[in-house]
């Protein structure tokens, strides 16, 4: 971290400024130049709050981090890519890995019907929500703990690993049988929801927030990783913009400067991204290409039936002759699909 | 609800759409035109989601929404402002209430000596943060259950109510002394905080999401007072945008939609929605003029030392100075505060 | 255009409402409802403002428009894909038509390595700018006419046609040399000017404006087409959002929509819409996944001594080597490189 | 201008990096500490292009700009705020001017009685669009040449100084009669037409974009001003996000830091900032509680028959009685009205 001085700052100030940052451990660069005044600052400064300390301390013109604020997550500190096993089924550099199934589980017959077909056509992992953050009380809000038995059952008879979202810390024990604890765009910011899924042993799959940054979507996986579970996959998902044709806008640069800048593998989410079907295929092609980890479509045996998202969901068959189309081109990418 | 057929759809298919709604309960009224064919559906249609049903079915061309999806927190079913009233203080039209004091909870004395002096200068109630919502791991997280204490202690010492963030529904007991329980701009979409909140008997104070609409915000305070608990207080903190020059972008037309939509009281926060000292007085006194019932203002008795945003607090002084211009202010618009 | 009346309106207010339609020109249908009152309208409802008819009219509930604003650019008017010749090149459906060269002409030398080299690595248009919109007044302007004398020597000397950007009506006799002239971001909206270029014979290249909707978009190739220029290529080239670790945020869904709605070719530019070169070549994959007709990309002998944006443009050899990856690639899409 | 540079960079590309700075005309301060180097650059560095330098310089880490691009418009450079009088009317700190009339000169009649009105009412300047940029090319595109005759006869009659919009620089000659010329959100970065309207003796309104930085607005008004012309006022009119309830968001922060950056006199627009006419009252009076410099309202003689933005525009009686309550409340603000 750097400080450049105001000009006609006394020596009292500059040497009572230097010897707070050294009583609180850091080493510091005094350098003096004819016009401007630097200080650079040696050591962790990963808590050190710089907008707070360039706004409330009045010798200093300006700051600027030198180093991210994440260190566990981020490359640099680990060159080689996480890849997340689960079940069987690998996350990572070299494979693109599929994950699909339903926005919401509905019943045992249709969460099983869809599992199966989805496996089927490529599907290695199989995602259904029980508890749906849903904008309006009187919306549907989900089969909840009765959502995740179906899915378990799911689970059992397609032999494939499930991923659904939790909505809050206490129901981490309802997710015992669930392999990826999903934590939604509207919880990428729940804090004490990611100090608490940061204590298992399980994978997170960790949606970046609606109107959050690149940086602060590797902070909040920061908390899991710093906590103790290594296992997150990062998911670009669409931001909030002003555009209103689609429902938020898919950011496939996020997807290759996540990768650049963290070792975590990284998916995207092309149903949420654009809330459209027919975006969903087209959208899907790009993230392989783009060179994402792996992919999440919603699908449904019947779209215009579901009890949530139908409007973005891809049927059976869509899904299918999406499948077949991705095959041929992760060979191009040399991915596992 | 309204929906406009597709061209040249067969009358077996709109009559098979109509029959269903009315199995669902709803009344229908078809017209039929030269050019188009119109179906108004008639009943409670809050929980229908209508941009599946435009995407899904397929004689539908679009549909229209004519009542908002917000019902007890709409004005039309409450055309009366709803005054909150806590420990002698009021909250809502008539009233400007002013909010302050830290943004973090640190010490006794901090807390006291902000207390006592806020208090002096006119301010109504006391803030001060326990549990700090932080992006990074590694920064400051507040003086948590200690925090809440010494907040009550300040309470009883300067017989003013409290308010204070909780972070998720298991803080619930800790916030028992608390006079009224904030909901924070990352919590807005917390549905099963917003449901636990909607079960208690003291008033919630929910802050606007970072990406949020203005619908959103009403359609989360419908979680909360259809739960039961309609002592609502809404509060603008700006939004996320383009401009980076200031934290957020204060967005005072939504203070003023916010009261002609709902009869809630309305705040807002000039220190969250700029992050810059000085503007927090010039954005105060639009507050004032544009209509909100109050003020949520971040003091500090030493900005410069605060443990988080700092850069944002008015130091007592300036605070006090605020408080005399408001005062002479509030006479214009007729509201004591 | 469907207007929904307000509850109790005399049956006089709506007489006078319908006969004023009526006599503008447009056919009516009423609906009577039990509790809504509908009036649809028949006619040619473009130039109709129809927000200002739901606010203005003391009688109407809301409206909404049925069929879209722009005609002559509407894929359900005109429904085969429009494919603009240029210089023996073909832009649109079953090509992927790579535009490329510097983003500043510098120096004839500078402006022939780069056409040269790029042709031969399979770029089929040049690109170059004379005239530089920069957001600072001291910031290189461009080499102005004499840019543009020195890109008509590249293209006489690589016989690949030529795309320049026009600043103002007043420079169309400077570009009587340039095959397809272009129209700027903060140009999109300039209204006048799409007018000028709507009366010339050549093919035009529109890009979407950093903070303008896909609507927009396609209103202002409207102003174009309907001036009596069809030859129109669409451009999405990144758009404004709250993210800063990229200059705009590449919106792909924009591409698959801008096709699904208008005949016209849809191109994007992944230079501009990332602004960081390691970007460029992961996302112009994508580009050519998700189903665009062509590229654009900033290539510079030099990118460390450019004049301008060389922190986005590819370096000759890199190009070379995206080039020869994409050739691969567009066999898969069945396109012509 | 500091650059950090990176870890082992040798001696030899530290000399080669600052002597080239030095053949430029730049002095350099070397900084050399334990772990990082810096490179402090000094001189006018407004036209070096820093992300540039960042991205494509090989041995330099990152760098940041001491100091503000904007020179002639920067408060440091000229502390006195800039009062500009036209028409015997003054725009600038300790006033507070009201410019109003139709948002589209009509007929004569239409904007005489208007201006007659509003002058009556208070209003010091008074507006009207002859030339209209409109989304659509079938919608009013203005009264064009003739609005502006019209516009001039209503300035002979009621003696108040006129402003009008310009669409392009082909149009000066017919502004001659304009008092103040404005540039549109959608031309703010029409960089031709700033450097023309930097060569004219007359006041230029200059509004912000819909999707510009407040620095952008300062980096435009820097175009006119160093071109000779320093008679600027700022006009903040909202910005593009991603809230549909409103038309844009007005950003009364950006009115407080451009006063705070800038000497020049700044506005704000209500009408088209909110595009709402029941929020133009409320936002007009936090306008001028923000420190505003002046305002710009639409006002309509019957907005229900307005061919513009009626939807938007107070009727006559309302702008009046919004008159006498400014006036109030311009005596807390010690402004002249």
């Amino acid at each position: 971290m750097v400080f450049i001085l105001k000009e006609n700052v006394s020596k009292e100030k500059i040497d009572k400024f230097i010897s707070g940052w050294e009583q609180k451990g850091f080493s510091t660069i005094l350098s003096v130049g004819t016009e401007h005044t630097a200080v650079c600052l040696i050591g962790n400064t990963a808590s050190v709050d710089l907008d707070h300390i360039v706004q409330t301390n009045d010798i200093v013109s300006y700051g600027k981090r030198i180093t991210e604020q994440y260190k566990a997550v981020n490359r640099t500190v680990h060159e080689d890519n996480t890849i997340i096993k689960v079940g069987g089924i690998s996350i990572g550099e070299g494979f693109f890995t599929v994950i699909s199934g339903p926005c919401s589980v509905e019943s045992q017959e249709q969460v099983t019907e869809i599992a199966k077909s989805v496996k089927q056509s490529g599907a290695r992992i199989l995602r259904g929500g029980a508890f749906k953050p849903r904008t309006s009380p009187y919306a549907f809000q989900g089969r909840q703990a009765e959502g995740i038995e179906m899915l378990s059952y799911a689970k059992k008879e397609t032999r494939m690993p499930i991923v659904s979202e939790i909505m809050n810390q206490t129901q981490i024990d309802l997710f015992e049988n669930v392999d990826i604890i999903q934590i939604g765009a509207r919880n990428m910011q729940n804090f004490d929801l990611l100090k608490t899924v940061g204590s298992l042993k399980k994978p997170i799959l960790l949606k970046r927030g609606l109107a959050n940054t690149i940086e602060e979507l590797l902070m909040s996986a920061e908390y899991i990783v710093s906590g103790g579970n290594s296992q997150v996959i990062l998911c670009e998902r669409g931001i909030r913009t002003f555009e209103t044709m689609t429902r938020n806008t898919l950011d496939l640069s996020a997807v290759v400067l996540l990768k650049q800048k963290s070792h975590l593998p990284v998916i995207a989410d092309p149903s949420h991204a654009s809330g459209i079907r027919s975006l969903v295929s087209p959208l899907a092609k790009a993230i392989l290409a783009v060179g994402a980890d792996g992919i999440m479509i919603e699908t449904h045996s019947n779209p215009a039936e579901a009890l949530c998202d139908g409007a973005q969901s891809l049927d059976l068959d869509q899904f299918k002759s999406l499948m077949a189309d991705l095959k041929i081109r992760a060979k191009i990418e040399n991915k596992i699909i």
